[in-house]
């Protein structure tokens, strides 16, 4: 059964324990839950009798619905549930009839089951974040020490330490999967009737609706939301945001691992990233593969912002068109943070490679520090003029900046009345010590995690 | 098998002759074909032997693959290729393992298999369009005279006929089929190898594209295309212009279809439409259904359109996303035009309350008529004035204008003596008088149809 | 001075307070403010001299500064800081020149002006929402027992009252307010310098960071989030589920406008809405206008979901395309809700038209009632095929179901038999008292209403 | 005067020609043009005398026109037109109103206009992108030799040129061209009147339509297109083809001027791209900027799409949120071509350091040819087993993949026995020697090139 993904590239797609949540049989198994308890409540109400609540138990359950008969009723009423009342209301004795969709409407029992697969699905998104999280805190707190670049605009900046790089990273899974909980927490029940008034309950229906809520798991909303989808692009807005995160890790750890980088790779464990003709690849395919799934978040998230334009008490498409979207917003987003959660586990940092880099960077990482002290010295002018000359001839002749200095005697005569002696120069280029709060940002992004993590 | 619909849904979203090109077993087909297309004109070149390129015909067929294998082999390298390469070469011979997917990468099989799958899916689509352009013809033809309500704004605005509404639902069907078949007819081959020089064939891979384009019946590329999307791009756009024309037809149609307004309805043939609580409702389901379709595409163009800066001889990550997306694009299309063929076939044009509506507009939608000819006979600032307060009357009171201006003796005294008599008069209230080209307008989408029509 | 949006246009997407804050001369305030709030609490911190910061303060005047060397500078750089440095730095004093701009990089400036942007104009948002949110309170009280028709699917579907519907605005736009105002609350600074370390600042960067947010009256982030975008995410997705709870609102005011249905005008007070042509024309341009601007959200909000994927520490054009991105968001929102705000304190609500609506759709929004009651007496498929034969009948010759049925003899008798008679049947038929828990839902979204209100 | 754009940041993202033909003077100039147009048709049709059509076109001038007005004016009617033509009668002779926008509605003067000033755009986009071809051209010529690293999945591939690159860049910047031409030659121009009967000419509309569009040098269509929006959606897909064509290239560019590779940089010219904090820095600002403008590309054509779903014979808001959205498309497609025009004629291509490198893969690049020899020579298991001993050896070792085999004595011994001497041998490493059809296929890129170019 299918998550709205092909089973051909489900491998990419949609993959990890979320997928179980999101395909045709969780859809239909939380159609039948959001049924099933609507019965019990109406009956713990005093509503229906208790024995139709039962009889509705027994006889909406997968094992007696025919999903061929709701794909076909679904194009038939333009969505599954009547179809679905149908298969149920033929194992249901006479009596119970009256029990089954209570008051409800089908856009209650859709809303309702795509809120229950929503929140169970997440719980996998966010065991996933959760387990992407803490491998990214151990990434910052093992290389809290290990100076690479940092590099802006795709060019080299000013070092860095992967151990930062890292906890930007832990920062925002942690920040995505608190946000993902929160609204996890949330979801609203739709319970309000053909249009919104619950008439078939008389006065009782907003009690209902509550116990509805309680039965379910899911919260009480203030009114029947059929066309205010706020709570719906809330759940979408955090689902991007998560896959935005996700997508900004995969792709620098793409871009680390680039041949002439070299500094971060996946995992080998299994053969993973070959090529069918080119026996020297090694491609980073997890990374790749989540890259594939957050690329087609923004998307989908426009079709639901845009069907949130709905009409009157029901809309006539722009409802129709969340269904899919949404569960393939999840699927997508579950599959990137499994994904994600596993490139982390097995990612391999070669900080040698990443000092390397450093090195042959030519010192001009450290060119904004030189120019602040020289700019002290001489004044900011002539220090700029030296400078970039220097900067010139080390590139050129591919030497480091410091080479270059030392080579001009004028300004080791300075440096030497400034009283600035080898010493001293030497560690204007050491990166170690031009880290500023690296550190600090790094304590204060494991304290967030800590603060945020489930145990 | 899944066309990256829910199977729950499908009624709705996978609908029509379209779905069964697009879901995994097409996929697969589509893949093998691109195979063995290509070891038989390596062996028509002479590159390979016959035999291998028969053995691998014989082998390269679906039920010699597992798709369960496929799906765990996309994860393992990103997509399925490798582990389709690996179930054919079981049942080779080893003498015609080498003539398997020679020169080819991975990418060369899925984006050949993608046009192959769209050239044939999108038969289906522009079948159906023709089949939806031949039943607004006919409906434009037919109510040529059937005068209605024009509206703008959602307001009243002049009369027009429901035969040159028909005629302009007509001629954008039609301009998209053209489009569609254009597009069509130059779906490219993709074949390039690793990187675009298909270096294992030395110096004749251009030439072994060239047989393998018409093996297919795909047109040639001038070059690989593998990071160069402007053939998907220009396909994702003919099928979003297609959808958009299909969907301002059922945005029409759920309009008109309004209780209040009442002048269309959709076949009530097979209790399509009604409600499972509310036994008086037949919603317009068709309609309804091609806009849950037609409101998905445009985040899908998006999704395409922000895949294509893809990096380097190959993108990562980029190129994924594309695969689903567009087979969802097209098959929410393929839905929408066999919705859209069938409302139409079995419209009910009621133009008897269509002149009822126009009735009890008041005379209003004829205003513009009315101040033109006033300010003709008293100056454009009078006839303003003038017009103004029979208007106000006339909604004020629920008269026609003609009533209220014909209350007005000294209007009445002017009109007179500029020579304009009770039946002068009543012409300019006469909607069918005031038409202007309607009628041109429908005979030139008509004289459009016919000449672009398939036979 | 623009707002990214045409002079020609301002009328509709570039309307109320919110526009002043948007605009070329709100950002260069901003980016001003942000650098000088920086010298000062670099000075509050004894990292620069008390005099520089007061140099700066005096120089980063808008009066000092040329939009048009910015334009052209901003082509040079990427970005219009360093010309925006160039101009401050030749009116400070040399002394005062290293204070400015100490330890930040352009996207620190850029980033944190953007956030106060937001913040000054969310201002004027939220009290555009919370003045359109006292009118549908107002609306909801008013109308709470004013039937109408429950509108589902464009079709009538059964009774609700007007102040329900205005208690679904009501609610909608109080969460929606109360999520922007929690998200302008929490919009953090940025400081990070050139690659997140603020390494210039040796180990106070994060010091300077919190203080510099208390100055500008942001939020402390975590840690620089140069290429972690959730804040500007979270941002940008309250904006769009503010702007989809216009549009749908608005939506809903064109619908009820159609002349057919005549539900809802907007104010004439200023002659608004004619047209140029026809004389009788009043558009509800309010609605309009909103949509013109709601219509263009998720399309903007896709650009800054797909633009999260940044690479490194400084994303090479992602970054870049959120600026006017986000600026446009925030101006057509604001724009909205001063629509709507107009909208709804001078929309007219013509509940006799409403009523009058209802009684024209002969009984059928009662069906829902009768076959439960019917149901109960009869048993459920003999009810339904009554039923079905009487709104048959109802809708053929155009009677109230409730003629239909005292015509039938046996119903007539049966009823009778089951103790229902004239003054029963009379109540199944009245749509008062068929409004289940609709005051309830009113209350409770008056109390929601009443505990987010400002004051 | 702004063109949707921000002055401060017009340097990125309103940039060349094409700026002052979007901006608020351009389209009012378009406006009034359209006006003068058809006053000057009807004139020649002999439907309004000639005199008035020389008073409009004297009076309907930039200058008699005031833009606060028009702002103003657009907030009440939701459209300019109306406060337009009030400014433009103001100055007409009496006798000449009523020549004035005769038969015509807002919609067919502003949409109209936006054919015109996209024509007018796009005359520039086209010179810029045919420049750029121009440059792209001479690359593929110049570097048809100049071997590098195919790079797929971001990770060394097989060798290429940077001829074929270029030669790929060419053909997509030659296909967007011919496709923005074709459409640019059949922009329509809009002519319906209120609902597109143009009743106010009676049975002359279609003829004054035809008139109409010659005069405009627009097309003219089958009938008015005022919720027919595919003229519209093409011209926005044939822009976002070739904005992704633009950013495709931009990001090739800022991949590979990336400091690891360095093997193109952009011109120095200016010292454009510096940071105004490290002196070192020499950021590809070209490309990036383009990216920042390409990026904004796709959540606008959403927009569009998604706007095409029009009601009746006007849309009441759609309509609306294309006109600044297809100007800004506009915009930022020629902004991206001026910067890419710009950055093409001045590439630096450093083809020693592609070589270096090639060379720096340690052969790698070679496998598939090696495995595919090897293969043939010792079969394909034995093959692909020493290949990988061998490939995993060169990246442990840093050894040329050419040095760890020649260190294999069974291996050599097996291919002098095989008649693979050293010559042979060496050959098989030389990557001059595996480029497949890379020379033909830049060849067909050029002659395409030839085939469209202007002259």
């Amino acid at each position: 059964m299918s998550a709205g993904a092909h089973e051909l590239f489900a491998g990419v797609f949609a993959r990890g324990a979320v997928v179980a949540e999101l395909n045709d049989a969780a859809w239909l198994r939380a159609l039948l839950d959001v049924e099933v308890a609507l019965a019990r409540v109406l009956a713990r109400a005093g509503i229906v009798p208790e024995s139709s609540a039962e009889a509705i138990s027994s006889a909406a359950v997968p094992a007696n619905i025919s999903l061929a008969d709701l794909a076909a009723g679904s194009g038939a009423a333009g969505n599954p549930v009547p179809a679905l009342l149908e298969q149920i209301e033929a194992r249901l004795p006479l009596a119970a009839v009256g029990a089954l969709h209570r008051g409800a409407t089908s856009q209650d029992i859709i809303d309702s089951a795509l809120m229950l697969l929503s929140k169970r699905a997440l719980a996998h998104v966010l065991a996933d974040l959760d387990s992407a999280a803490g491998a990214a805190a151990r990434l910052a707190s093992q290389h809290r020490g290990s100076v690479m670049l940092g590099r802006t605009l795709l060019q080299v900046a000013v070092p860095i330490t992967f151990g930062l790089k890292a906890a930007g990273w832990l920062w925002s899974l942690d920040d995505a999967r608190a946000r993902l909980a929160a609204v996890r927490a949330q979801l609203p029940v739709q319970y309000g009737g053909a249009a919104g008034t619950l008439a078939p309950l008389a006065d009782r229906g907003a009690e209902v609706a509550q116990l509805l809520a309680a039965e379910l798991g899911l919260s009480e909303a203030v009114l029947p939301w059929h066309t205010l989808r706020a709570p719906l692009l809330e759940l979408a807005a955090a689902c991007g945001i998560a896959a935005a995160a996700l997508g900004k890790l995969a792709r620098d750890v793409t871009l680390l691992a680039q041949n002439e980088l070299a500094e971060l790779s996946e995992s080998v464990a299994d053969r993973r990233g070959g090529s069918s003709t080119m026996p020297h690849k090694q491609n980073p395919i997890g990374s790749i593969a989540a890259l594939g799934c957050t690329r087609r978040v923004p998307g989908l998230i426009a079709t639901l912002f845009a069907a949130a334009e709905q009409e009157h008490e029901r809309a006539a498409g722009a409802w129709h068109a969340e269904w899919e979207t949404l569960t393939q917003l999840l699927t997508l987003l579950g599959s990137a943070a499994s994904w994600i959660a596993e490139v982390l586990a097995g990612l391999s940092v070669d900080s040698e490679r990443m000092r390397a880099n450093f090195a042959a960077a030519l010192d001009l990482p450290l060119s904004e520090r030189l120019r602040s002290e020289l700019a002290a010295l001489v004044g900011r002018a002539p220090a700029d003029l030296l400078l970039r000359a220097a900067i010139e001839r080390a590139q050129r002749e591919r030497l480091q900046l410091r080479e270059v200095l030392a080579r001009d005697a004028d300004l080791c005569q300075a440096l030497r009345d400034a009283g600035i002696g080898a010493v001293q120069l030497a560690r204007l280029f050491d990166p170690d010590a031009y880290l500023g709060s690296s550190s600090q940002f790094i304590d204060r992004a494991l304290a967030f995690h800590a603060a945020r993590s489930p145990r």
